[in-house]
């Protein structure tokens, strides 16, 4: 049976009309999105702020294990207290400026991830000179390491002896859509930190700074086994460079129908399970918009001509750090020949009937490593469950995305 | 004076109808968009394919110092033949296949960047397997470096005696649309490189693959001063990971149009001229729908709460890796109070009526470090050119984006 499926995030301010909503309908708002946080940004290298921070009483802390993260069930997430995590970031991990901190950096040293995640602006929590009100949310990376090791290796039995557990499915979370978006931000960021130790532009270690939104190349290291504490100079300390902040790829992903809008084409990879298929997709390339990136991958992938594309919506898909760009696309006469042999990516693509993508849509859904439902017939197409942005763009054609009327 | 505006790109297959087209008007295309090229990315690892491309009569190559583009003048870009350049790159630089090239990495040689842009379909050149044919496009990195010094700084006298000049301007290229798009993919894959000679998994230096698309963390490294020649593991080498492709950066930029429709918020920065504003603008972050990374910039930089936001279109932007992602946002009811204190990036933010907008649109647009056109009259609003998509979003508001009428 599949799991089952999270409500979607709410649309920001439904209740206001506008003629943006009159003309283009109700925002989408995928899973993923919709985080109830207040991140303000602004406030992240201010380690006065995060101090207050993470040590309010409000203050609820996420702990991640390898990537993963401690859930009370599949359908929530659980949350510490800083009191628990004390014993492996300290009792006030911003107690210097980040300033001191960059100035007094040992890359001997192993400092666990802190992310500042935002305000809950919705509960009485810290207040922060006047405008900045809420309940902070922290993340912190408690994967056994280093000095810690043991530290965390208690905590984790502690913590997982009442029924909670470190969560390992990736595509299976049920969590409510705002819990979901808020991991979504965690994850994305202890992955970035995590597989980012070394500075792309010079090859020296990197420190994690603005509460775990930077990275910075500090020009001094004064580890004991460092001959000579002054780095040489490096690109990313003259100016600002992208390299220091988190990176996120753009990915476009399609709905694309045919010339007379009748027909939906779809792939599927081979490692998928039988009769699944999904939309095309592809990261953007340099120097593409979404629509001529729309176009390439198509017919890359499956040979497939495209005039018109038009941006559906977007969802955030934190494995790890992409932006998946819906979109509508639809061939040109003529253009919806199908042709496998340019890149080897798909195992079939076919195109479909809006017949056969209702039903789909109705019997056929869930996760992929899931089972289809009970109302599922062998044999019968299968498609990815509503939390995935494949399956909204689907649902948009289907019920009439352009013309009101099936398929688009 | 400003410079002559080129005319922006053409959208793919402007002559089909489409259900799409009717609903949402023509495809924007904005410049650095519109590359006639097929980048044929799936033939990147081919180095049979690349080797006969680079060396083929008709091939066209773009030569870069320290990023600067060679051209004829601010109107053209100049191309090279390989001839020009096999003292620099040699008479075959594909003649290993990819694989050998990995195997045989020895990091004190220093390898001038080939960069593989795409075939010209619509001209006679290679024809590959059948399918693939048209003039293979090419761009090379001739900064005098390395071994090669002294042959690069031979060949950029060679080329700029004739009046041509690598191009120093950056928003003051003139360029026609589809050699700008062109020009823009190959900065952004040069600058990428550039910018990332180490793995940032694990502080080696990587090698360039994929004819300029990829980066790879080689197992082996058999430069002479390096004691061993086997390498640590790096995650890299473990799967697909994203730090070994191209880097683009999602921003989020945007026209805020207020909760009544008849006014647009603009803002500038302190380095800008006077009178000179720009819609708001800012890097999407981890785990953020476009839409919320609207609504979260504009409040972060100018106090102002948004409901509906829409995206417009896509523009690429080579300075040095984004994606620019235009939205129109309106604000709600009571949310338009502008408060500069959150973050102190704006000097100014400001509210201005269409007839504003017009006049700036008609006589106020400029190339950021360029004068206002004759018409302009000192103290009257200041826009950027219709290259930017900063200009296409306050065109469409103030040609009906939503509604029609004037504003949106």
């Amino acid at each position: 049976m599949p799991l089952p499926q999270p409500d979607l995030p709410e649309p920001a301010h439904p209740e206001v009309d506008s003629m943006l909503s009159r003309k283009f309908g109700k925002e989408i708002a995928n899973y993923f999105s919709g985080s109830p946080l207040n991140r303000v940004s602004f406030l992240r290298p201010d380690h006065a702020f995060l101090s207050q921070a993470i040590r309010h009483p409000t203050t609820k802390v996420l702990l991640f294990n390898k990537l993963e993260p401690l859930v009370n069930s599949s359908t929530s997430i659980a949350t510490a207290s800083f009191a628990d995590v004390t014993s492996i970031v300290g009792v006030d991990p911003f107690s210097r400026t980040e300033e001191d901190t960059i100035a007094e950096y040992n890359s001997s040293v192993y400092v666990p991830q802190i992310i500042f995640l935002g305000l809950d602006e919705r509960s009485e929590g810290l207040v922060y000179k006047e405008h900045y009100k809420g309940v902070p949310w922290f993340a912190v990376d408690v994967t056994p390491k280093g000095s810690v090791t043991e530290e965390c290796e208690k905590l984790i039995n502690k913590v997982t002896a009442n029924g909670k557990e470190f969560s390992k499915g990736r595509m299976h979370l049920s969590l409510p859509a705002q819990e979901a978006a808020i991991y979504a931000e965690a994850r994305h960021l202890l992955d970035w930190n995590a597989r980012n130790p070394y500075c792309a532009a010079c090859g020296y270690p990197t420190l994690s700074i603005n509460a775990g939104f930077k990275r910075t190349c500090p020009p001094k290291d004064i580890a004991p086994a460092v001959q000579n504490p002054e780095r040489p100079p490096c690109a990313t300390r003259t100016g600002i460079s992208n390299l220091c902040f988190p990176r996120t790829d753009p990915t476009v992903i399609m709905a694309v129908v045919s010339a007379d809008g009748q027909r939906m084409l779809l792939g599927r990879q081979k490692r998928w399970p039988p009769y699944w298929y999904s939309t095309l997709a592809g990261f953007l390339e340099p120097a593409e918009s979404v629509e001529e990136a729309v176009r390439r991958e198509v017919w890359e992938e499956s040979g497939v001509h495209l005039g018109r594309v038009v941006i559906h919506s977007t969802q955030p898909w934190p494995y790890p750090a992409n932006l998946m760009i819906g979109a509508i696309g639809q061939a040109i006469p003529g253009g919806e020949d199908i042709h496998l042999g340019h890149d080897a990516e798909l195992e079939d693509a076919k195109w479909f009937t809006a017949e056969e993508l209702r039903e789909a849509l109705r019997v056929g859904t869930s996760g992929l490593g899931e089972e289809a439902g009970s109302e599922y017939k062998e044999g019968g197409l299968r498609v990815p469950p509503q939390t995935a942005i494949a399956n909204q763009l689907m649902t948009a054609v289907v019920n009439g995305f352009a013309s009101g009327n099936p398929m688009i």
